[in-house]
């Protein structure tokens, strides 16, 4: 069993039958994190194509910080506010969808933008499948009441 | 003008017309950042009150890291992914009105509660401010591209 | 008074003759952390100087984590580690000190070099005095009981 | 191979000799993060025994922090400054050392506090050891163009 998993479980309101899948989340978010801020640091450092690797950096740095971020809220099991951890969540699917669908595209030039757009493309499946998980648990009723009144229920 | 509003306008493609309501948000965003910190911290010291204020330590906490990271992606103007701002900027009003709703119910008793819901409010209302001009300028079309397929979109 | 004094001083076990240092410290760290990223992104954004600006853009995004962490430390008043607070302010001094004087070789041609060097240099100097106020009362003998044993007293 | 030695190596400028022992030093402070993220929170969802673990709550949330604001400094290896991550890894040993005692205290009545205090220290040993690294490569020359002018010299 991971660190962080047998550490969920300790936790004194932990909720036993999700500490996997949170694990799972947990350490791709803290890979995720690291290998960014690599990729954005490896192109910083790159003499030719710096230019053309600028969308790169930004979306490196975007997707470290919504990552670390998300890990802290994902940690936490006291007190959880559920659409909080699905609006987050939500943040960190598109973070590593764009950052992924970037580094592709540098991927045959630079392996640290091939290694990032497979890092990136794991965390993003691990958090949608998690996103999936919450929703399919009733946070939608909660959400219904955070939602401005104007605005329709997301699914009918 | 306020340092930060300074430095967004030097930026080589700085969004001029948009430069005060930034620096509006960014400084909401970074005391909001800190009062959250900060109230965490005085509830954990309060001698009587401790246990009462679990929510209160548990939603300070998630919003100090939302709002640092939100404010981080909102600085960056290259390249700058309307979408995820978005997104972002979502979760964010959520935190701070979470956090708010929280602090309110003991502002009576806590002083640093009551500081802390009124800097929360301020910075869900700019924030919610913000949420507004940018759906306004179009990213609902990009996110049309980024929805997942199965999903219907969000207005009709 | 500003509003993080306000919020220090509400704190159940206020240190209330350091409130106001304190505040003046964390709200310049406040400002650096997100001048440095802002300046960070915007020499990314240049066309033609990209190449010259490297190591800029690294201290920078060095010392916009230093000064965020510093400052999240700074705030929390309870159990006060103050070595650790020592130690902390100590490589955030050497950050902004780093980052000012690669920012004052480019300010006479990019504003928000300039900027970021006035900042930094100004949050170099109020984590100096923080740094000068807690040596002088009295770090110095906790440090001795923390320090390996092979190593000399700092001061005698 | 670990994928964020595989990430370090593929930078452009590699320092290919110590990938390993930088690699070591990133996967215990994320683990670190982490687990200090997750104990403060399980501490804060103790029914009994909350009012004790003030102190550990403080050092996780402070060990969480600089965990990760070192690994951001370490993982760039474009334009190192070794002065300055050698002041950061020292404020780093000492949070993870401070955390460690604090938690060992409770570790025989809290899973959480024995596990945190276990990747704590393995932290601080790592490191402390890439502190060595370091040192022993030359960054005393460097600090002594940084120090400020009137403190003596570490060693004699």
């Amino acid at each position: 069993m991971k660190m962080i998993e047998t550490m969920l479980r300790s936790h004194p309101h932990a909720d036993l039958q999700r500490s996997e899948a949170y694990a799972d989340v947990l350490n791709a978010l803290a890979l995720c994190g690291q290998i960014c801020t690599s990729c954005a640091d490896a192109c910083l450092g790159e003499t030719e194509h710096l230019a053309n690797l600028r969308r790169c950096i930004r979306l490196n740095l975007d997707c470290a910080d919504v990552c670390q971020t998300t890990a802290r809220l994902i940690v936490r099991q006291t007190e959880t506010p559920n659409e909080l951890i699905h609006s987050q969540l939500h943040a960190c699917v598109l973070a590593c969808q764009l950052c992924a669908d970037e580094c592709e595209t540098h991927a045959s030039m630079h392996d640290h933008c091939r290694v990032c757009a497979e890092t990136c493309r794991h965390c993003q499946e691990r958090c949608n499948f998690l996103l999936g998980e919450i929703s399919a648990s009733g946070v939608e009723e909660e959400r219904a009441d955070l939602r401005p009144t104007d605005s329709p229920p997301l699914s009918r």
